[in-house]
């Protein structure tokens, strides 16, 4: 997952592995929520099950895939934790944000039109409150811990090792775990089941980002060299 | 993945192997389809989840366990990949999709008979629109971009990642993720759940040939030798 | 999963096996389809993916942890299958198939004391006809075919392919693939959702024995040596 | 699994790694649970099935990670079982299972924060009597039977194989498999969906304990050095 921009050859390449893989990673998470609350008929249960089935299994895919080529970050936070673990530069880290949310963007584009809905779209779902908040705080720092540990113990154990604690977080926290500033930013652009009211954005982030960096602290003690 | 009928001993069985995978796939989608919509009571959120479930699992057991015979393909949309890499010939490839379309429609017939329906139906289901092409479109592209990226990268992930990457398209695509023509085809023979329209059918492979062909294109330059 | 009492130091330690692991199998087929129904409040679709879910997981815990031991084959069709191969003796076989009773018919028990019904009992659930029939033929040699193409490419996907083939075949089986002699007997001795009418045990039997004749007769020329 | 406190470098640590898995581990039981009866509209069967996967996912997690560190028990029962083996010694477990409980205590009034619940409740859940008494024995029994088997036999398939039995577990004891001493205590604390009343939780652990104790008998027999 530390991959960064420092070995010339492939900077595009990493560059576009983070656009490709967000733009799956937001399509899944807008889509199934779509698909979801059409089909579910009004039981949110079975569309929550559905939509974490389809979140967590899409993610496997991506960071097997798309590991080996950028690190397969996806996510701010992740991004974030490297940086302050000075495995990828403020350049490439701002690179990858960048492509994060113009690939996850382009993947929330992509699923309005494939379910014939307006393609620019404001969400008008409020999250707030303390509860959501330390959500997203837990949420964050279980991914990073997850991802941490295991690149010091099992890194082939990473890909379902995430994909298994996003399954599992969406359920046990209460904001259902975004756990991912970009997704945050590209959720509040779509007015779906899956969307976040655009004012309640950056406080889901700091909790995340929050988390994040809490994690690194933790496992610089917990997993030290 | 990319194994065809180039060493002689094994021809017929690589046939075999393409015709048996279809068969079993192509009864867990019809198969699966029927099972749901008898057993859910209306609540088409809990059918759509079970078969998900369903055509998932299959795909992981017979692409690990054919893989080393044929490649598993049971998908012309993927042996089109291949024949655009130059990695199975032409005459390999028609016979691959022969044996798929052949194994397929047995699969298909088989279910009738397991479900006691008429065995010879065409499907009165209309799935059409810019919204349905679309999602053929991301959804092959994205098969065909998870197995050439793994077969590059982690090829002893590609059964668990096709199976994961399949069961969330289910959710994240608003066609439910056909992706393979020959199913497409088979499909229009069952009057289920799973059906398609016969007039709908070619629209719906060209979105997937077109999907398949720009996974190759990106992954000629994404992943290059 | 080829492993006999050839080698003397074990063979109680393989009977052993046998009959825990159908315990602990025959307890989850239906101890979970108990629970399902009881919880499912008449959504039966519910009740039967989580039933599926079940024993599709304890079915890999089993052939994982148990396999070393006795190929944990827990299933009579499976022992007839390696008869048939001459890799397991009559009388092993017979002793395997004893033990597999035993366990199972333990299990069942033991799963009515835990939900605090009538210990013995007998189904009174019609489960017949042309569809069920091929449904069992079709749900056991898929499981055979499945155990022995990965015996011979991938024996370590063997946990994970057996459970989610039948994770799947659950589905798109008319008759939610029994697919095991034992399990239809001891299903019989239970009045509940998993059961089967004593009568109609014979003719599954019968279809689940020639699935597993032709599964070996087919891997012998797909996967020759 | 079976690291102890033996080498002084890390005892830290491995106090932490079983605080930090019990606080996640008991919040997933808690805060799915929490999630599942608000979203699932009465529809048990609905919650329970996310209770499962939710418990299932996160079980994998833990034990990948922190399996390295301190053997990821997270559960007084495992540590218990060490015991007996004589590969724990009393003082480490004494730690082990206060890390455990307080950790798990911690996540329970985390659970409480996120869901705006009052943080120190006591269930009122009544939970006794023979039938959920022998599930808690068989539940106990096969968790500790599957990691020592899986210890002698196929170490690497623990994480998936504890993750896997818990999940089946779940839903073929009739009651619903608590399976740890820790985390009984620890929902007596919470009057969700997943609580006990206190008064029901002693006889749990009883019961829990006599299950840790006869796998470890029947497995020092079954897989001997």
């Amino acid at each position: 997952m530390a991959d960064a921009l420092a070995n010339t050859p492939g900077v595009a390449q990493k560059i576009a592995a983070e656009a490709i893989g967000s733009f799956f990673l937001f399509a899944a998470a807008i889509g199934a929520g779509s698909m979801a609350q059409i089909l579910s008929g009004g039981n949110i249960g079975v569309a929550l099950l559905a939509n974490t089935i389809a979140n967590g299994a899409v993610l496997y895919v991506l960071i097997v895939a798309l590991g080996p080529i950028s690190g397969a970050h996806s996510n701010p936070a992740v991004t974030f934790a490297f940086l302050l673990r000075q495995e990828i530069g403020a350049a490439s880290s701002a690179a990858f944000v960048a492509a994060q949310l113009a690939g996850g963007a382009l993947g929330a584009c992509a699923t309005h039109i494939m379910f014939e809905l307006p393609v620019l779209q404001f969400s008008t779902k409020v999250r707030t409150g303390v509860g959501q908040w330390t959500g997203e705080f837990i949420a964050t720092f279980g991914l990073v811990f997850t991802i941490l540990v295991l690149l010091r113990n099992r890194p082939s154990a990473i890909p379902a090792g995430v994909a298994l604690y996003i399954t599992s977080a969406y359920w046990f926290t209460s904001s259902t775990s975004f756990a991912n500033p970009a997704i945050t930013v590209v959720r509040s652009l779509s007015d779906t089941f899956a969307g976040i009211a655009p004012a309640d954005v950056p406080t889901f982030i700091a909790a995340q980002l929050v988390g994040a960096w809490v994690a690194v602290l933790v496992c610089r003690w917990l997993v030290a060299e």
